[in-house]
């Protein structure tokens, strides 16, 4: 199982209970984080999540309500006596602006490993954590991401028998190894069945709607995505500043079939963001406002409690 | 009159509840701020003070804790219409730091004028703050400030009289300004008695115990000092990383005749700074120890309310 928390709901700069946007997740003892703006690493603490598991950062671009936390986090992952390296993901020229930002952070106690994207969409992988990068139509480049968890297929006894995989295999096959054994190599799918499931949790902000949005967010379990604007007569300003209305938030959900929206990424001058929650509901009907803090723990489909 | 509120109280790192250490004055109109790590822009907000008359900000240190705010306030800031330069005073290497966390942050509607301290000991004036710099002792080069508000005397009309100074002069005249007026050049001291005494404010945090502190901050009306620990069997620790315990930064008060010591910048790990507040009391009885928001307004002697 996956845990997703938004650890804030934001935009354009931290307010009294309101984090920036920031998304951080948990699986098999190893997080992931989506964007660091200032004040990240306090609402990670509020929710009583460690730091020092936090494997992969995910940076959508570089304005700096989604960066401006991050030299502070890797400090204090520091001093949380974090030795391993920490990948982190970005737009291209994301050495030179973290590096530039290190100017107050120097010397840390683990490395860092640089994942530049090049070109629309790429693909990463981080422990169990698929990553999928895609552009999306901001005033500087600026990428959503999918992150999947594959499952896979059910432990098949017979297809094991039927490929003469010997019992004392069976075991590390089905925990995704590759065995040799007596001269010979044995596979997982020799003793799986077809891949189910998995997981999807797709991340969307400061971006117009685009296709790219949609396609990737297909069937996804959770679709965070920004809602600058609640008010539909906003949709000048969404359009200026290259932002979205709630209504077009929820177009987008309702286009790529998702299972759940939560919007987030709101505009200072919206205080109440459920005020507006009606109007999203009205074309995507499961859809929530997000707040700080707000989790859920994803479940595969036949997955035991 | 001038308002003094320490914004935060926390060293190393923000934590939910505890702001880092910042300092922010408020005078005739202008706005001076002490430090900036993060979270202090959203500190700012909580306790209802305006971003936009930041005139002055000066930085104590290049540690993450103090600065690493400063490009989200810088931002904010521009968000907020303001056009006025904004000055920044710190330590050498200022303009060069400041310039590398603004890789994100490359646009701003307003310039900056940098100050860069040279030498142990520097002075600056911007609007009615004279700014004292003085060195401390830290791990890296680490200033200490004393913010003075200087009070002319009182006007004299006999004194006017004795010098020959035209009636409808004395009023510019008394408000500091050089007159000319038929020929003959006016100056204030020519109708006003002797300086009355202003008001005196130090910050100093990130440091050992020295001279230069006690004697920067002798007579002030607030000291505000760090208080790393509030145990006096953590000194071993507060030599090592070059901080203070409360009985330190008391004895520093008490050597300083200050009128009132505020404690802060307190370790993450000190979740209660109250509980050692007997300590420095004993050494020192007007201490106080800080939390965020607290605020002062200094009065001038004989100023009316």
């Amino acid at each position: 199982m996956l845990d997703v928390c938004l650890l804030g709901t934001g935009g354009m700069m931290p307010i009294p209970g309101r984090w920036l946007t920031s998304c951080m997740m948990r699986l098999n003892g190893s997080s992931l984080l989506i964007d660091c703006g200032e004040g990240t690493q306090v609402a990670i603490r509020e929710k009583g999540w460690s730091f020092h598991p936090i494997d992969v950062i995910c940076i959508t671009h570089f304005h700096g309500d989604h960066i401006s936390g991050l030299t502070g986090l890797l400090l204090s992952m520091g001093n949380a006596d974090r030795t391993e390296p920490v990948t982190i993901i970005g737009p291209r020229g994301l050495e030179k602006v973290v590096n530039a930002l290190r100017i107050i952070a120097p010397e840390l106690p683990f490395g860092l490993i640089f994942k530049e994207i090049e070109g629309p969409e790429a693909d990463f992988v981080v422990n169990d954590y698929h990553i999928h990068a895609f552009l999306v139509a901001h005033r500087i480049t600026c990428y959503g991401y999918t992150i999947t968890v594959e499952r896979a297929g059910k432990f098949d006894a017979e297809k094991a028998k039927a490929n003469e995989v010997p019992l004392l295999c069976w075991n590390r096959l089905q925990k995704g190894n590759v065995v040799e054994w007596e001269g010979k190599t044995f596979t997982p799918d020799m003793v799986l069945g077809a891949a189910r499931r998995g997981l999807k949790v797709t991340y969307s902000t400061d971006t117009r709607p685009c296709a790219s949005i949609s396609r990737n967010a297909k069937d996804s379990d959770l679709f965070i995505c920004e809602g600058m604007y609640g008010e539909d007569d906003k949709l000048n300003k969404a359009i200026e500043h290259k932002h979205m209305t709630f209504s077009e938030a929820a177009t987008l959900a309702k286009e790529a079939q998702v299972k759940e929206l939560w919007l987030t990424h709101f505009s200072p001058a919206l205080t109440r963001p459920k005020d507006f929650l009606p109007v999203a509901r009205e074309i995507f009907p499961q859809t929530k406002t997000g707040k700080s803090g707000m989790t859920v723990t994803l479940k595969f489909v036949d997955e035991e409690e």
